[in-house]
């Protein structure tokens, strides 16, 4: 007898996310004899406990396939709204949402928290005696799920995507950087990542023969912002010219003072008072460059993981397969584990896909190794590059247009019937 | 007897600038009995002024091909150096390079300014007796060169390329909005353009029939900080969502003061202590929004005018082909004119090539007609739409990629022999 199905995506979206999804959605629609209707989770879990569950069976194949090339989590949404541990109403909640709706598969995509919220709701199923197999589906840009040594996972769908787009981007700031020295000669550019140095790291694959004056600040390297001055000084110097990749994440007593934080606690950095790039920007400014004009900087924000024009195919590709592996690990009857991208041993790229416990994903943490930081302090290594170079990929994604606008997934409006009584998500209730 | 060429470029650059430098440079190289050698002025005049002429005679054919994926001015170079009609000196000093290098063609790539300039050398030239046809080519994203009747120039080469990079990042942005508004609302993004709303009105491109919470914030509606405030929140109790989409040179007294300033007077936004879109995020978030969740805020900056991978077919093709009108009017015996692009009547998209005199360019200023504005303060009219569609054209640009990176022009440095005496411009000499 066929189970339906619930796949949410959790947390900031990626250039890819949708691929996943349609991992999913596609393993699922093949095999009728074991996946009944499958819905999603309108803007993530807060759709599952506002019992908001978009039917994607009843979509189009044609919407369906435009998920390949549609970025960010437009398609059914994604939230930050997180389920604590405290919170054992909204747990209860989802069990009872998923029992009305006969739900026997839950795949949720998302990082470290969403693989423990995952597997709280698998536990917690099994104990109120609801058959559930829930799975985890990694997804962030940041490359941050899992363990530091890459046993867990090798890189999470989403990174090789903004890697391409900064490789892109960089390659593009330094022909404006080259040609507009003379008025400006220090472009200062922040890139995500929080305070995991992958994504800043991912702008040395513009130039991995190091033949331009591209300084990278990752918040590992611990530097101060006099540091940077000086070594953006002498880089002027010697080249006349600068660029300078910061991580938003980099330790700044003005950013985090005021900053805004999400329902993780997390410090939300684009919605601060203050930038990183900007309090470089004066730093430098104030404290004087030793050519004339300025530094300038710029913030492309959610654009590089939005950047579905930039993404990479390998990663696409990837994305596609590891939900294609969540799905078919439930066919096997697993449940509590998370579908993931393991490398093959060797010179030549290849990945291998697996699953492993969601527990051991959710009581891991994964920083940047920092045998891949450079002396320098200022760069990374080849080792890290070896690393990141196969994930970019080589061609372009081609994304579809119709008079000239991109042609984007655009689901129906078609929900599940509601089944349980209306409910408020404890994190969002008003305060007493 | 052929006489040889200069070719610089001034300002800002675009995605297709090079498009214009190869129009010249292609017409030259096949009309060899008129045509000499053709220098590339290194880092546009303040190149002519040090006598660095970049020989691009001497450049294979192969890298001037890919001038035409080639963003930004790094090929040649540009500068914001003002050859400012106090500075005697150094306009004297250009007649006596263009002299000893029997330079008998000028051709200046830039805006309204650069016009002018080119129009005091060509005078000059006559007065001492020197043989040269000056020759503008018209170049900015900001869409500001000519007059807003339109009589003298239809567009500018490089609008078209940044209007289709903002079509498709609000597009991506629409789908971020969309899909983690639960969390992070409101997106607000900065263009360029200065005080002139060409550029961040071409973000309606994205929405021609407005079905996306879209509000645009153009320097000539005259809004406060407040009737923002109140339109977002009004959009946030329809829409849930909204995103923003700002002018850098939005009227800010906080962004005005402390800013940086080019040679030409010009304040440079993106150098300034604080952005016009980080003091909207933080008035909305001091202010507060009528949904939980923040006001983010982003800054592509450059990325806009370097963005080759989402420039516009048309662009592209209509830089090059005003780079070869330049050097037509020079083959018929024109001098001190702009070549330029005219639109022809109908419903169809076509354009024409002529030439208009420089100092008609240069006396004239071009601003957003007041009759594109909508209503509304918040958006613009389909009047704006029929100018600004057909110039974004339909398909991707292909740049092509070695080992995954672009492959821009790399010219060799091969320079002129230099013949005049060392010379420091008037404007980067150091204070009495």
């Amino acid at each position: 007898m066929p189970r339906n199905v619930v796949v949410a995506q959790s947390g900031g979206p990626s250039p890819v996310i949708n691929n996943s999804l349609r991992g999913v959605l596609d393993t699922c629609l093949r095999n009728r004899e074991r996946f009944g209707r499958v819905y999603g989770g309108w803007h993530g879990i807060e759709g599952v406990l506002k019992e908001e569950l978009l039917d994607l069976s009843a979509q189009s194949a044609e919407e369906i396939a435009l998920l390949r090339v549609t970025p960010a989590a437009g398609a059914i949404g994604t939230c930050r709204y997180k389920l604590k541990h405290s919170q054992q109403e909204d747990f209860e909640r989802v069990i009872e949402v998923f029992r009305r709706h006969e739900v026997g598969y839950f795949f949720y995509i998302g990082g470290n928290d969403s693989m423990d919220t995952a597997n709280k709701i698998s536990n917690l199923a099994r104990e109120k005696g609801l058959e559930l197999a829930a799975l985890g589906i990694p997804k962030t840009i940041d490359n941050d799920v899992g363990d530091s040594e890459f046993k867990l996972i090798d890189h999470t769908p989403g990174y090789g995507s903004v890697a391409r787009y900064w490789l892109n981007a960089i390659a593009v700031a330094n022909e404006e950087n080259a040609g507009s020295c003379t008025s400006d000669p220090v472009l200062v550019v922040q890139t995500m990542g929080r305070k995991i140095g992958f994504i800043p790291a991912a702008a040395r694959l513009a130039d991995p023969q190091r033949e331009w004056p591209l300084l990278l600040v990752l918040a590992e390297a611990g530097l101060s912002l006099e540091a940077i001055h000086a070594q953006v000084n002498e880089t002027l110097a010697q080249r006349g010219r600068a660029i300078v990749v910061i991580g938003e994440g980099f330790h700044l007593p003005e950013v985090q003072m005021g900053a805004k934080r999400d329902a993780f606690g997390h410090v939300e950095f684009s919605a601060s008072p203050i930038t990183v790039a900007q309090v470089l920007v004066n730093y430098l400014n104030d404290h004087g460059l030793c050519v004339p004009g300025h530094a300038r900087g710029q913030i492309p924000g959610t654009d590089q993981r939005g950047g579905i024009f930039l993404a990479s195919q390998v990663d696409l590709e990837e994305a596609h397969h590891v939900g294609v592996k969540a799905a078919e690990l439930a066919l096997e009857g697993q449940h509590s584990q998370m579908a993931t991208i393991l490398r093959r041993r060797g010179s030549i790229y290849g990945v291998h896909y697996a699953g492993v416990p969601l527990h051991e994903v959710a009581n891991s943490e994964r920083t940047f190794p920092k045998a891949w930081l450079a002396k320098s302090k200022f760069d990374v290594t080849d080792d890290f590059l070896a690393y990141a170079r196969p994930l970019v990929g080589q061609d372009w994604v081609s994304v579809p247009l119709v008079d000239g606008r991109p042609r984007f997934t655009r689901f129906k409006p078609i929900f599940a019937e509601k089944k349980c009584p209306p409910y408020v998500p404890v994190g969002l209730r008003p305060a007493p």
